[in-house]
């Protein structure tokens, strides 16, 4: 194999590669790959699909040539709504290489490492260049109005300054009290970093602090300001740029649901099918990870596909319209839904719900939560991109906390801990899980430093590394997220106390951490090469990660370190200052950094000839 | 990592490593995990199960300690039909490792290379033991009838020592008039042989000499005797311990088929559902890769069902049950079956025709062709095996014949000629296709070194190197195929010259290579670890691999080397002399091999506790 990562032919999903992001059955598409001059003259450059899991070839010519690359291209017929294809290239020396989604390889290569061309309808516009910005909204901010709603009988009151119980049964019921006329209040904190989304915790009424055991999905929890609150948060949002989606549980719902309680013991009740029982007299059912307050869904029953997912009437379907009129949702438990023993319906839930959006408001957002390998369930055929932690949060855990801290929880290191990764390690995890996601899907996938189910990243990150952390989040494909309070500085041992209320009485103090966050948003906001751009990864080594984002308007070169080391990136500085940051000195092709850093360059698009049609 | 693959922890799905080889779902299996001493003491060994594609943990706890290794034991709750499940081990020194299917990680693994559980009904218990004979019947063995028997318009006869026309229109045409009685007149040759399953490829009439064209699945082709001949071929058969099996067209028939015909241009026929058409006026249709010939099956069709794969009266069915009782079904071009577009039936059809199969005989045998990645399709719920060359073939044809070999047709070599594969990349490559499969689906998966479809091995083998290639087919996992003509040392440089007819009369001239086989055959029959047990791999290199293949009984040690190399086991030679070949010489651990060469070694079982209930 070649020494370097930037001496490897490349080819991603994006536009300089593919010709069409959203290719119909039947479409040609046009691909390319960059084949660097280090990496030695082709004799042959082919496609390999798979259409109906049987090969297919077509040959690529040459259609541009520069000084460091060759660039090659070929045909491809879309035969199939998720349509795989790889690369086999001959050199002249005679070897046989082939290139897929999970880099290069000598040896023959499988299935699910193919890059795929997708025909199912694309995600929104709008997607791509999401800064999602995620609030719990007990632990936000709570409104002058909160005080005097009277408090249901599971709750144990706190104050806004009470430390979070984070173990033992008062977890679920300490009670903060932020609502969602909070929010509102506070919607240009968001607007001064530069977030353009809003991902808001479940909002229906719940016998709990994070509603995740709705008892009903047709109204928003009055405790929170109810369904009026619901409509002006996402008006006052609106106005201000921010789009807003909700967080919907398909796996269960809880014990105290509506539809539960009507089928409990109730054999002949219109609900009796919408649970999955274990007897006849209906007391004993399924429930997630055996929690009995988290009865599980039984979708084989119409009557609950039509009420919460199927048709404009259905609980998808009301909040995406006026006046609540949310830009999407996420999916909690979205890879466990419709699955138990040997059923397996998962695949029908989800493009049910994704068809049921479409008909009220195309323009909207899907995101399903499968904190794994996501990859099985995320061909493109309904969620838009997964919230997941195997292809960049664990990965990001791994390089840049002290090894050995703990990570317990939601974050799924299954030694609770985290492991000793280098960068090479980080560049291979993160690849690994990428690699059967199509593109627009990683474009659409979250990149999580934490979340409400994790440790805050901070707790245990190696010292100054956060700009390398958040740094990568905003540069790498994907939605980038601020879980509320990172930009505090918070920590937070597992995910239960990282649903700490946010301390706005420091808001002065954390300036610098805002300031960062900030920066970094904006970078990701200002550069198109960023939001759609394809990536291609130039350095990976203990320390030290390299990559650009590269479109036909502008590339920008990242370098991200998280100790004192010297990249080699074998090409020249750019001869403009740094976008952000700036103290990485840079001579003959070598980065020499003195510690933690996240430093971007901008540089020429790349110029290539249109796709011919 | 450590240095040598002896060193590395080892889990497969053998019944020493794994409590039952046919659970059920809700039933507890024990797994165990062998961790060599060489590669350092363990903190705490894991399993992470994957239930509803959500992590489950158990602990390991040690049952067994030997000079040379720990053995830890942990139980698993099968949840679903194919339950993934993985390792994770701490060592003492901190460091992580996952071991799955393919293998020892330090970063985290994706699902697709979970070792698998599967509850689905288990393969019939001779399949394990199976030694395959494949045989195409206008090319095996000629009866005194065939002269007597009208022949076609569509053939073009040829003397049996006449060259096969293996380009052109005249290849499917060609006609040699091998026949069923022919292939009952030589089945001692398979008897002396040692293979205990023949295999022929179609007999149902059809307009070629392949008859993959079938123009009637209802009767025998009379060319080949009919339907008397298959069944007195079959008894024939049973009489001298040989199974048989059959070869159907799942993905499409002939256009000169019964139910074409009825059909083609017939819009109101009760077979116009069976075929996929593109005009109202039934005269345009879907086939095969494009040739008009070959028109494909639209499984949406009931009635097609109904005729075909579903219940007792169906063709699959028939050919099962008396007179003809056949032992299973190859199925051809299993990959597309069903497939088209945006439908995707495939899972539907091939778990109905192994239920239809159950109904009838349960202990018959069923085979899907997936000449490339089948993980996919072959998770156990229907096919028993793949006649796949991903895993074994193509490995193996890259690793021993001449670097650049022609290697057309169906072998699937993308470029057409074989690569450069090191020992290493061997079993790299193998490694990568059958980590997918479930063990049980690895163990009748078939090892073939050519078929019908590919050209003949010997004719690009490096030198010395058949004993070598066919010793691998008969020791590692999966079902060893003699392609007929292969013990005869036939070549050909494609799959259409080698179907070349049987050389009967050079019996003598071959009896070397006859006899070769006959020895390879009879190590695989003789030795339980090589029908069962797991396979455990200690070296590979440029120009030689080794594993052990191990049971409670016995271990079978293997070393097989391209050339002049010296292999190092890290443990002595074992104090019995060579079950196979002898020509190597053991010192110290090491092996010093002086050319191409086959050896396995007998050895000690593995004793460990019985298995806990």
């Amino acid at each position: 194999m070649p020494r370097a990562l930037a001496d490897l032919p490349h080819h991603d999903g994006s536009p300089l590669y593919v010709s069409g992001e959203a290719p119909r059955l039947g479409d040609t598409v046009r691909v390319r790959v960059r084949v660097p001059r280090a990496f030695g003259g082709m004799r042959i450059v082919r496609t390999r699909s798979n259409p109906d899991r049987e090969p297919r070839y077509s040959d690529a010519v040459v259609v541009a040539e520069t000084p460091v690359a060759v660039w090659w291209e070929a045909q491809i017929l879309v035969e199939n709504p998720v349509h795989g294809y790889r690369f086999l290239l001959e050199r002249e020396d005679g070897t046989t290489w082939w290139l897929t989604s999970a880099g290069l390889s000598h040896t023959e290569t499988r299935d699910i490492d193919d890059f795929r061309l997708v025909s199912y309808d694309p995600p929104p516009e709008w997607g791509r260049e999401a800064v999602m910005y995620q609030v719990f909204p007990d632990r936000f901010a709570r409104s002058a109005a909160a005080a005097d709603r009277p408090l249901p009988a599971w709750a144990e009151p706190a104050q806004w300054s009470d430390p979070v119980i984070h173990v033992g049964p008062s977890t679920g019921t300490q009670f903060y009290g932020g609502d969602l006329q909070g929010v509102i209040e506070h919607l240009d904190h968001l607007v001064q970093l530069g977030v353009n989304l809003l991902y808001l915790t479940p909002v229906f009424p719940a016998e709990s602090n994070h509603r995740y055991n709705a008892l009903s999905f047709d109204h928003v929890d009055p405790l929170l300001g109810g369904d009026a609150a619901l409509a002006a948060l996402v008006v006052a949002a609106h106005e201000k740029g921010i789009r807003v989606i909700g967080d919907l549980t398909t796996n269960h719902s809880g014990d105290a649901h509506e539809w539960f309680r009507a089928s409990y013991g109730n054999p002949g009740s219109p609900e009796s099918a919408f649970y999955l029982w274990l007897d006849d007299g209906q007391t004993e059912y399924v429930s997630w990870l055996g929690f009995s307050s988290l009865p599980k869904f039984n979708w084989q029953a119409d009557e609950l596909r039509r009420r919460f997912i199927d048709g404009v009437d259905s609980v998808v379907a009301k909040w995406l319209q006026p006046p609540y009129s949310l830009d999407g949702w996420r999916v909690d438990v979205a890879n466990m839904t419709g699955r138990w023993r040997d059923e397996d319906l998962n695949e029908d839930v989800r493009r049910t719900i994704r068809a049921t959006m479409r008909e009220v408001n195309d323009g909207t957002l899907l995101i399903g939560e499968s904190t794994n390998d996501a990859a099985s369930d995320f061909p493109g055929d309904a969620w838009h991109g997964a919230m997941t932690y195997a292809n960049f949060t664990r990965p990001l855990w791994n390089w840049l906390s002290v090894p050995g801290s703990p990570a317990a929880g939601g974050l799924g290191m299954t030694l609770g801990r985290t492991s000793d990764y280098t960068g090479i390690d980080f560049h291979a995890a993160h690849r690994e899980f990428a690699a059967a996601f199509p593109w627009r899907t990683r474009l659409h996938t979250m990149n999580a430093l934490d979340t409400h189910d994790t440790p805050r990243f901070l707790t245990s990150a190696r010292a100054g590394t956060v700009p390398v952390a958040f740094g990568l989040a905003v540069t790498m494909p994907g939605i980038p997220v601020v879980w509320a309070g990172d930009e505090f500085g918070l920590t937070a041992s597992d995910g239960e106390e990282s649903r700490t209320p946010i301390p706005w009485d420091r808001l002065d103090e954390s300036a610098d951490t805002i300031a960062l966050y900030r920066r970094l948003i904006a970078l990701k906001r200002a550069h198109p090469a960023l939001n759609g751009g394809g990536i291609r990864w130039l350095h990976a080594s203990d320390d030290a990660v390299a990559f650009v984002r590269e479109s036909s308007e502008e590339c920008v070169l990242v370098v991200a370190a998280r100790a004192i080391t010297t990249v080699d990136l074998g090409h020249e500085l750019p001869d403009t200052a740094p976008l952000i940051e700036g103290d990485v000195e840079w001579k003959d092709g070598r980065v020499a950094i003195d510690g933690p850093r996240f430093a971007a360059w901008q540089l020429a698009g790349v110029a290539l000839p249109h796709w011919a049609s």
